[in-house]
């Protein structure tokens, strides 16, 4: 079962010799962008030629939501539009590097799957060697300094994305949200902090920054993931055992619909997707081509995705129909009814 | 547009000889059919060979019900269990006479379409044989005799079943029901008097029997209809105009649903199937075959005509899972999406 999305690892760092961006000048921001962009682009590693620097101040509002609905960025990213900002992006989308953030340094990893020790691989090569040109504020006592002090010590906030629509509907996940709180471990939307669970994805993450090693914060996450990850396996089976029949019409109404519907919304279109990849999953539908990714239709559907998908600007209703005209298309070659 | 699924005219009458049905002994009312059976069956005319008699008493539940749903005989009659009732039908189904229900006789003709007049004259016919033979209770003054004094008079009931969605769903049908209160007209659920709208599915139908000849009755009726028709006909209109891709994403919802869904109610199929039917009447839905014929769906998927297409006794969740199989093999084999 596919109940871990993805993994991601994110570090935030500081340089010594400017202010935190809220302190920033433009200049200065430019300054330290340049500085950035070169610890990485003009070292003699494999890596310089892996990685494309974007200056975000010149990117179009729909690509900034697009790399966002792919948490290429973050939603805070794509509001800082009056000051400089850079990208600087692995070509296989695995590795992002935001500039002049919350922090000077974002350094994110994203991966399929739950495999997070090698994405923390990943960030920490990258960090090693921004630091090889780069120094960090960094304190003997206290670790790595951020503009937030949530942030502060390792800056390092490891997250799953995982897909819970069993743990959702029965009300359990809020239970769990109150149990985990004491490991300092949280539970969020699907982009993060404030932002609204869809499709019954959620991130579950990492609260203390400070006080314990990153392995240490990986394995609590860890140990606190697998559990839910148990409990929703679980939770599928005895509601299938109980009532196979309610839970079949429901994943083969959500089907009907998908493949029939004039008009989705993105919420709808998400809890509709959410009811599909649970279906395939307890085989209740059949693939008709592999691999069968339900996420990557969800996030095709997403607003500006679905923009990008199909080559047109289009707002409110316009977007609804072509979202469902889009799904109509590529749900069924994606999988059956097998009827 | 086929607004106007069926109408219908039956006549109450009762025979001098013997008393009203609830009156009337067990022996009485065995002498009763006799003799109307006899008045039927044993008359040098064509009609002898064209009817069958039932002893209703005989029949299983289940025939009764799947009668009762094609509107062949009446709530009331299923429910006389306990006193001699009897069945005179003719083989094509459109004339049905019931013997000892609320009255000694109640003959009803059923006919598809609008043309009430022909069906009045089946009746017409019916009501003269029968009174070569037999002797009514008729009142020089009041008319027919009858059981209830809402009947007195013509003993006369005429009525349309119609299908009006866009008057239901806008509720313009409430509002039309209060006007035509004082036209002697009255609305009633599907299966007249006390049952409930299905489908939306309404029969509309003369109250008064008395002080107005069978023909001003008929007429007054086919007024009031031919107003509510072309009502129904331009609030559709308005409602595509205004808002075509709701219109359509309902139709097309609901097809998705029919054909997907692994457990529907007879509530809940009458409803969708209704979508159904104003689709293909706008053009929405392509048919693959024809004719189509959404109603005899409807009347298909009613709980006893269900169990006999299938040929098996099944009650609540077991035959919403039928039901949802059937519509699943026949609904796409009757009309397309054609996408």
């Amino acid at each position: 079962m596919d109940i871990i999305i993805s993994n991601r690892v994110r570090l935030a760092r500081n340089l010594k010799k400017y202010s935190f961006p809220s302190k920033l000048s433009a200049s200065a921001a430019n300054e330290m962008i340049e500085d950035v962009k070169k610890s990485i682009l003009e070292t003699p590693t494999i890596m310089a030629n892996q990685f494309e620097f974007m200056n975000m101040e010149k990117k179009e509002p729909l690509d900034k939501l697009v790399m966002m609905e792919k948490h290429l960025i973050s939603p805070e990213f794509v509001k800082k539009t009056t000051v400089p900002t850079g990208l600087l992006l692995k070509q296989d989308e695995t590795v992002s590097i935001m500039i002049n953030e919350e922090d000077h340094l974002r350094i994110q990893a994203i991966r399929q799957g739950e495999d997070i020790h090698k994405t923390w691989e990943l960030t920490s090569r990258i960090d090693d060697l921004l630091e090889e040109t780069l120094e960090y504020a960094f304190h003997e006592k206290y670790g790595y300094l951020t503009a937030c002090p949530t942030n502060l010590g390792t800056g390092l906030r490891a997250s799953y994305m995982i897909h819970v629509p069993a743990l959702e509907v029965t009300g359990q996940l809020k239970v769990i949200l109150q149990a985990i709180g004491k490991f300092g471990i949280t539970i969020r939307g699907m982009y993060g902090e404030g932002t609204e669970a869809q499709g019954s994805l959620f991130q579950i993450s990492n609260q203390i920054t400070l006080g314990q090693s990153e392995q240490e914060i990986m394995e609590n996450l860890n140990t606190v993931t697998q559990h839910i990850v148990e409990q929703e396996r679980r939770l599928r089976e005895v509601m299938l055992q109980q009532n196979r029949l309610a839970f079949e019409d429901r994943v083969f109404r959500s089907y009907g619909i998908l493949t029939h519907a004039r008009q989705l919304t993105s919420k709808e279109a998400m809890r509709l997707l959410s009811d599909i990849k649970v279906g395939f999953e307890l085989e209740i539908l059949k693939a008709q081509q592999m691999p069968v990714n339900i996420y990557d239709l969800m996030v095709c559907t997403q607003p500006a995705n679905l923009q990008r998908k199909i080559g047109k600007t289009i707002q409110g209703e316009e977007r609804d129909v072509e979202r469902a005209r889009f799904l109509r298309k590529y749900l069924p070659k994606l999988m059956t009814t097998n009827e």
